[in-house]
Formats: C-alpha cells, sequence, structure tokens
C-alpha cells in the first residue's frame, strides 16, 4: 500500500526539497535567459535543466494545497521560479488554495491568457472566491465564456458579502424525487459514474426544485432497495439561506456535526449547499484575522511582503496608539507641579496605567467570547457587570494592597503607599467597567466587538489610570 | 416539511422561553421545599407543575447541544433547576458538549449514580473526553461495567496527551474485505442496518486488521455493483498515527478536505478513525484557548463563575504583569534626579515605551502565525529578521519624527525633540529584534510561541523603552 501519510514532517521535506533543488547554482538565471553556448556553458545548463526538471516532476506529485503550502513559505524571486514550473492546468486549484497575499504576488505574475485558462478550470463558486482578485478586463472575458446558467450563479455568489452563507455557498450537488424506489436511486447515480467531493447526502426535491429532505447515503446504502426516497429521507434537515450569518452557519456546523447542508431560497427552492470544507476554511479565517486584529494587522500581509507593504499594514494601528499614548501624556503634562515635587509620582504611575489595562483586556475578552457565543443578553448583564466589579475590587485591594506596602518601604512615605493602593483600585473598578462596557456598546452600535476594544481600554486605563493617580497624590500629598 | 432551521435566532427564542418558564414566581423553590398544601399554595403549586411541565417538554425538543448551549447561558442556580429537569439518559451527551467549567458545576450537582448512569449510555471515546472530571471513585466503578476490549481502547485513548491524534479518535468504523464484490458489501451494509456518524467511508482491512485502503460510500454508490472492493478502493488514503500532533491532523483534514481517516499504529494495524467534528471541536478550542491566553486567562472559566473562581483564574497574569511593570519602575527610578531637572521627561517616556510595545507584538504575531504553519524555518529566518529590522526602522523615523517635531513644539526645546526620535527608532529596534527573537527562542525550548510571548515583549519594551528615552536624555540634555 502506498502511504499517503502527509503530516507536517512529510510537507516539510517536501518544501527542503524544494529549496535544496531552487538553491542549486544559477538556476533562476536559466528561466530568464538564454543558457549561453560556450561548453561550459552548456555543461552548466544541462545541470540546470537537470534541476529543473527534478523540481517539476517533484510538483507534479503534490496535492495542490500542498503546493499551495510551498509556495507560502518562499520568499517571493523563488515562490515566482516555482510558479513557473507548476503545470498550467493546476494553476486554478492552487490560486484558491494561498492566501489572500501570496495570491496576489501570483497573479501579478500571470498575463491575462494564462488567468483565463486558470480561471476557467474551476467550478462557479470557486471562481466567485477567485474574481475579487482578478483583472477587470480578465473577469469580463471570463464571464463570456460562461453559460447563462453559470453566469447566473456566479453573479448571484459575488452578489453576497463574505461573511454569509451565500458566499460560502456551492452548486456541487446532486438531486433525486421522492417517489422513487433506492434501487432506482442506485441505478441513477450509477449512470452519473461520479458525485462531487464531500457529498454526504443527496437532495430530495419535487418537480418545482423546492426540498422536500435530503438522503444521507449512509441510509441509501443500509436500507432496504425496495423502499422509496420518501420512506426512507430525512425530512427535517439543518438548511440555511443564503442571507444567514456565516458564522451561525458555522456554529451550527459544529453544533450539529453537519458534513453537508442544502441553501434554500425564502419559498424554500433549492439554491445551494454548504460544505464542511467551506466552513472550516471560514473558521480559520475568523480566528486568524482575530488574532491578528488584536495586535492591530490587517490580514493582507504574508511574511515575505516588502517592508513597505508591512508598514502599510500595521501604520494604523501605531497611529492610533500614538494618539492615545499623546493623550495619556498630556494628562501627565497637567500634574507636573506635582511630579517635581514628588518625583517618585513618574516612577509609580506607569504600574497603575499598565496593570488596569491587562486587567481591562481581561474583562474585555472574556465579554467579547461571551458576546460571540451568544451566551450574554439583557438578561443576566447585571449579573455580569457585578460580577467583574466584585473581581476588580477584590484584585485592588489585593494588588493595590501589595504595591502600597512596595512604595511605602520604597519611598519611605506611608500616605504615597496609600495613594498608590486608592488609585490602582479605582483605575481596576474603571476597567472592569470599560471592559464591559466597551464590548456591549460596540455590539450596541452594531460593530465588532472583537476589533478595536482593547485599544480602546487600554486609552481609557492608561489616561484614567494616570489621572486618578496623579489626581488622588496631588490632593493628599501636595 | 418539518424546518429544523437552527440558527442563532432560533436559539436565542428557545433561550428566552427557558428564561421566562425560569422566572415565573417561585419555580425555584418547588424543586428544593415541599409544595405547601394550603389552599392558595396549592393554586400556586399548579402553576409552577405547569411551567415545569412546559420547561421539561421545551428541553425534551431541542438538540443536546442546544440544551449545553442554555445552560451555559444561564447562571447557577437557574442551571441547575434546568439541568434537574433533563431526561437522564440524555444526560451523558450533554455533558460532552458543555464547556469544562460549565461540566464541572454541573458533575458537583450530579451523585456517583446520576454519573454512572450518564456515563453508561457513551461510547468508549466519549468516555475518555468526560474522564478527566469525573470522581475517583466514579470512574472505578464505570471502568469494571466495561468488557475487556472497551476497557482497553479507554485506557489506550486517556493515554494519549490531550493534543495527539490519540485523544481525538474514536473507534466508531466498519470494516470490509478487499475480495468481496460491492453487490455483497451492499448486502452486508444493509444487515448492519446502521452505520456510524459520519461514515463517509468503510475501512478495508485483512483478516490482521491491516489496512489496505479505504472504501469511500461515494465510490461504492457510484460503481458497477459486479466489481470488488479491491478494484473501487482508494489504496493511498491519508492515515494518521495516534501519537501525531493533534494539529498537524486538523491541517491535513482542511487541506486534503477530509470528514474522516483511519488511525493505524507503526504496523498499519486499524486503531480507530478521526472525524472532521472532532478536528472542528479541537480546532475551535484551540483558536479560543488563543485569543484568552493573550489576555492572560485560562479556559476554565465561565461568564458566570463565581468572583473567587475568577480571580484564580486571572491573578498570575496580573502578578507577573507587576512584578515587570515594578522593574521598569524601578529603571525610571534610576533616573529621578534627571526627571527632577526636566519634568516633560516623566509626560514623554510612557509614549516611547507604549509604541514599542505595539510595535513589538505585532512582529510577535506575525512570527507566530508563521511558525504555526511552519513557513519558518532556518532558511529565511535572515530574511525575515531584515525585513522586520527595516519596518522598524522606517516607522522608528516616521512616528518618531512626528513625536520629535510635536516634543519640540510643546517644551520648545529641538534637543528633547532629537533625543525623543532616537529613542523611538532605538525602542523600536529593540521591538523588532525580540519580536522575532523571542518566539523563535521559546519554540526552540520546545515552548508555544503563543502563550507568553506577548508578556514577554511588552517587559523588553517598556523597562527598555525608558531606559533608553531617560539614559539619551540623561546623556545629552542634563
Amino acid at each position: 500500500m502506498a502511504e499517503h501519510d502527509q503530516n507536517k514532517e512529510s510537507l516539510q521535506e517536501s518544501l527542503q526539497q524544494v529549496i535544496h533543488l531552487l538553491s542549486k547554482p544559477q538556476l533562476e538565471e536559466t528561466l530568464v535567459h538564454q543558457p549561453d553556448l560556450s561548453s561550459q556553458g552548456l555543461i552548466a545548463s544541462l545541470v540546470q535543466e537537470q534541476n529543473l526538471h527534478e523540481l517539476r516532476t517533484k510538483l507534479d506529485e503534490l496535492h495542490p494545497a500542498d503546493v499551495a503550502y510551498i509556495l507560502e513559505a518562499l520568499p517571493i524571486e523563488h515562490r515566482l521560479v516555482v510558479w513557473e514550473l507548476v503545470k498550467a492546468e493546476r494553476d486554478g486549484e492552487i490560486l484558491l488554495e494561498v492566501s489572500d497575499a501570496v495570491r496576489q504576488t501570483l497573479i501579478a505574475d500571470m498575463d491575462s491568457d494564462e488567468l483565463l485558462a486558470a480561471a476557467e478550470q474551476l467550478d462557479t463558486d470557486e471562481i466567485a472566491d477567485l474574481a475579487p482578485d482578478l483583472p477587470r478586463d480578465v473577469f469580463q472575458e471570463l464571464l463570456e465564456t460562461l453559460d447563462s446558467q453559470n453566469r447566473e450563479r456566479l453573479q448571484s455568489a459575488m452578489s453576497y458579502p463574505d461573511d454569509t452563507v451565500g458566499a460560502l455557498m456551492d452548486f456541487d450537488f446532486v438531486t433525486i424525487r421522492e417517489d422513487i424506489s433506492l434501487e432506482v436511486a442506485l441505478r441513477y447515480l450509477r449512470r452519473l459514474g461520479k458525485l462531487p467531493d464531500h457529498s454526504d447526502k443527496l437532495f430530495v426535491v419535487d418537480r418545482h426544485d423546492q426540498l422536500l429532505g435530503v438522503l444521507p447515503l449512509k441510509r441509501l446504502v443500509v436500507n432496504d432497495p425496495e423502499l422509496t426516497v420518501a420512506a426512507v429521507m430525512a425530512d427535517d434537515p439543518v438548511i440555511f439561506h443564503p442571507e444567514e450569518d456565516a458564522s451561525d452557519a458555522a456554529q451550527a456546523f459544529g453544533r450539529y456535526d453537519l458534513v453537508t447542508a442544502p441553501v434554500v431560497d425564502t419559498e424554500n427552492k433549492l439554491m445551494g449547499r454548504i460544505t464542511v470544507d467551506a466552513v472550516m476554511d471560514f473558521l480559520r479565517d475568523e480566528s486568524e484575522s482575530e488574532v491578528l486584529s488584536l495586535a492591530g494587522l490587517r490580514e493582507e500581509e504574508d511574511i515575505f511582503s516588502s517592508v513597505w507593504k508591512s508598514m502599510q499594514n500595521r501604520w494604523t494601528w501605531l497611529a492610533i496608539n500614538l494618539i492615545t499614548a499623546f493623550i495619556a501624556s498630556r494628562v501627565i503634562g497637567l500634574f507636573e507641579g506635582s511630579i517635581e515635587k514628588i518625583v517618585a509620582l513618574a516612577a509609580l504611575m506607569p504600574i497603575v496605567a499598565g496593570i488596569g489595562g491587562n486587567s481591562g483586556n481581561q474583562t474585555t475578552t472574556m465579554i467579547v467570547r461571551g458576546l460571540a457565543l451568544g451566551q450574554i443578553s439583557t438578561h443576566n448583564m447585571k449579573t455580569l457587570f457585578m460580577k467583574e466589579i466584585g473581581v476588580s475590587l477584590l484584585n485592588g485591594l489585593v494588588w493595590g494592597g501589595v504595591l502600597g506596602v512596595a512604595a511605602w518601604m520604597l519611598y519611605h512615605n506611608l500616605a504615597l503607599g496609600l495613594v498608590m493602593t486608592g488609585a490602582m483600585t479605582l483605575n481596576l473598578l474603571l476597567a472592569a467597567v470599560m471592559g464591559v462596557g466597551i464590548p456591549l456598546a460596540m455590539t450596541k452600535l452594531g460593530r465588532d466587538p472583537a476589533v478595536g476594544s482593547s485599544v480602546m481600554i487600554t486609552a481609557v486605563t492608561d489616561s484614567g489610570g494616570f489621572f486618578i493617580f496623579l489626581g488622588l497624590a496631588t490632593l493628599f500629598l501636595i
């Protein structure tokens, strides 16, 4: 048995082989220049031919997803060499697998004919995924090559926003009628000769394409062939509508352990289906962009992006932080007189601000997660507020107490220690209130609380922490 | 057709209905106290009976995953009322669906017999998932109720660490021989009458349970029934070994669009299978704990945890941050003399430290992601370092320049502005070097770079930022 044991190690091996073949002398040049014809040059170019040939063979053996992985792991110049070597008829599949940033670098390297040829090998829903990255004229030409049903499907698939069921939908499904026997259904399938990827069920429709139920292949194979489809099918399948939220659909897939599910319009007419692999891709993208957005990164940066592209990706966040830091700095500026008198304040104030930020981020993370899972609504908001205030009060007294004692010891000033404890407690309370309030307010305003809550919390606890600590110090110590 | 259109809205509706029924007067008391027998009490208790009855009916209609969702969204006292009402034979399934923290609250409310009864309804691999939360004596009793094959399976499933393929594996698969015809295979399946969840393929084995290939149901139904299994099966399926990394397996599931895959031992003997729903659960847990760990939260906290439990969950991280903040504060303490002379330094220093932290976290996030995807190895480390240093140099000059001008204007001190620009640039360079270096070093040491890199980066850029800025100021301005 030829084992296809493709775990990470063997993928890493493939990558190492590719890198090895690429780094043999002057491989790149043969692609760009004519081999020179002196005898020495001839030998060198034969060696290079040999490498290229090996590399091409290696690439042909690999699954499109693995080629995509290798393309992503290579710096741009090597990436384009490999891309040239990939068989043209695999271009389309591979373009679908690579990340957005890498796809742009590959498409930029292809001319219109190559792009058109690549896109023509794809299904309508796959073209819809690729379309936003295609040059306008290529896309127009592509539209003309499609028949009217596929053109309509493409346009409808592209009309749904990225985060809806409609954008995840594909059109690869097999439908049958409910009044035939399983025996007839099996004969029909044998005539078809092939089922689309992930087909775990057939969709049962009437002559107007109204969905009546689904017939899982599992039921088809274990039931008496004399029975009718109607008797064996599931008549209450989980269904989706194209305008539904993709993340709700993804949760339903996890909750009900689905592999495929039908998508119907408001009149219950079958439009398409969702498969678990589309859902997994969606979930992966979601969780990736959540982690990235916590650090203020958009997803379009690949690790080999140019310095210039990387700066563009990062500057918004840095600029926002610069502004909030500047505001905090001006808050400190208000109290320069106090700091001049008690310079210890300057050393202690970042602690108050920093711990407030950390505590606020913990609260916000809990709330954002509860909101995403739909566990937070009006009925339990009060409970939540009370709990977070309790936690921060306790934390404030404990950690504020520890720091108060430390400040007292260090500066031999009991009053300074007390101000420290008081300021910590108040800033943690502020962090708790804002930590719950900011994500809730953002949700009320229809915005995604996962994006930006953390910056806002930090801004409030920084400026607030400096203000509270320096304000208390000015009141009680000066 | 009875639509089972379970999207988030209808789940929310179910939750609202449950809450409504729960909040009718004194419902909880009927569960705890005997109904009192005065005529007024009798009417009240009849009303309550009615509510309980409605609630029980509602719960019986819901999918176990939906009951789990409702339990998670209820504060502890309501949660336990609902838990009492759930039919005993569904307890096991529901315990599997709830989060770890909620599961603990439910198990704490059950006695040994209830737990035993719940566990007995589960498959071996499901018991393995539940086992760590069961009291020791219940687990021992449970072991005794199992036959020797299942006891062995349970012990083997529990012997694999949480993040390996072995921990995700289940034992629900159907095997067939390669020399029979598809017709015979179909007859065999009809005799079985039922296939396990997610069965998209049968596993083809010889008489020693050696895996020879897999027969997708898709191929079974579309091929000529006269053909043999051997002629139709796929003989190079993607396979896994129990000690492999679960996250590598999850990546392979996404890459090769798998629904189920066999798990074999080193001698290619079939041990179990992995299903896409186990993979999706694993991925969801992973991405959740990644986001939580970025804020220093462990996953065991549910939003209704007590104040005391929440504090335990959060205090480690706050304590670590307190220590790093204290160190940064002592760095400032070194320069109190300089701050006394130029008090503007106190107002400006948090900006230098803060932006350094943000920039460092962006770099670390990119690197951690690249490491997780296996895109970073020795051959491209230099490229990465150079790129990050380039980005931070540019950012330092641009944003440091802006701030330098701001400081100059604000304090009418050109030298102060130049020190500001210099300090920003140097601290961003430090952030870049540490942002790449810390996650790489953690990986070298065999630790997960996603946990803790962010705290370490912030610690370095805070203390480093204060030191660089105040140090330069002391050198050039005092």
